[in-house]
Formats: C-alpha cells, sequence, structure tokens
C-alpha cells in the first residue's frame, strides 16, 4: 500500500536539507514539537493540514509545490509498480521501429 | 491558511461524482464509515493515509492522480492569493511591447 505520509515526510526532509534548515529551527518556526516534526519527516505521523500550512511556510516553501512534489513522487512509486505488472519484452516488430527511429538520429 | 484536507476532500468527492458513484458505494468498497467518508470530502476531517488509499482504490484512481490533482488545486489557490498583492497595472513598455506582439500576429 502505498502511503501519502512516507512521501509527504521525504518531501519535508528534502525542502529543509534543500535550505540547510536544522529540524530544530523548522519546528521553532512552524511552532511545532521538534519530536513531532521528526516523526513526521520519518514518515510515522500524520502530519494535519495546519502543521503542514505552518511547516511549509517555515520551510518558505508554497504547499502546492510540496504537495506537487508529493503527487509526482507517487506517481514514480505506482509507475514501479506498475511496470512488475508489464511484461519486459516489446513485439519484435516495435524494437525493430525503435532501432530505425535511433539510426535516423 | 490553505488547508490541504479541504482541496483533498473536494479531489475525492469530484472523482466520486465523475464515476457516477455513491458515498455509500465508495465507503462500502473502502470500508470506511459513511459519516467519515462524507466528512473527509467536506474538508472537515483529515484522512489517514491507509484511508487516502482506500478510498483512492475504491475510485479506481491512483493515489498520485488525487495528489497531482490536490497540488494543481492548491496552486491554483496560492496563484490567486499571489496575485492579490501584485499590482495589476503594467509598465508602459511592457503593455508596448505586448500590444506590438499582438499586432504581429
Amino acid at each position: 500500500m502505498v502511503l501519502v505520509r512516507q512521501e509527504i515526510g521525504d518531501v519535508l526532509r528534502d525542502y529543509r536539507l534543500q535550505k540547510a534548515m536544522t529540524l530544530r529551527q523548522v519546528a521553532g518556526r512552524a511552532s511545532v514539537a521538534l519530536g513531532y516534526l521528526s516523526e513526521v519527516e520519518r514518515g510515522q505521523k500524520e502530519a494535519s493540514s495546519e502543521i503542514l500550512a505552518s511547516v511549509a511556510e517555515a520551510l518558505e516553501t508554497p504547499i502546492s509545490v510540496i504537495m506537487r512534489e508529493v503527487g509526482d513522487r507517487l506517481a514514480v512509486i505506482e509507475g514501479v509498480e506498475a511496470d512488475s505488472v508489464v511484461p519486459d519484452t516489446l513485439p519484435d516488430e516495435l524494437v525493430a521501429e525503435f532501432d530505425a527511429d535511433l539510426a535516423v538520429r
């Protein structure tokens, strides 16, 4: 089962590290407990919408940017999962077409 | 404050209506209480990641599709909010450039 909170946690941590901020700094700015923020980042706790908004503000990042990144990462995960049930061979005529296309370039 | 759960609720309801399903059908398939799902759709309750996954499955919609739609709608809201602090006039030279560009087409 793909869990949204794990991607939210990863994205929040990545944005924090990108901004070179510590957990303590973000927790302080967002007025949330440090231990709680740490659990959210590790995907162990669900963050309420209010806390998400506060943390996004602390990271100076629009919540839409965070949620789009979450959606993109979920798509990669779901894409990978979908791939695993798709055969890893292609019909010969498609392979020939692809090779021909490569040759033209 | 922009609340993620309100957009999640709107998106879940829109996808449900698109599929012409009732609250009762989705709640049944997702094994969540009807009243709870209704509150989630109205943005009154946070849905846990497990419930989001179940509801997405009940709607036969990847969770990544739902979260990307949430991100897109949040972006519109934040864009509108950002617009309200941007002056609604443009420098004269930009307006002239824009008019010239239109004239060429």
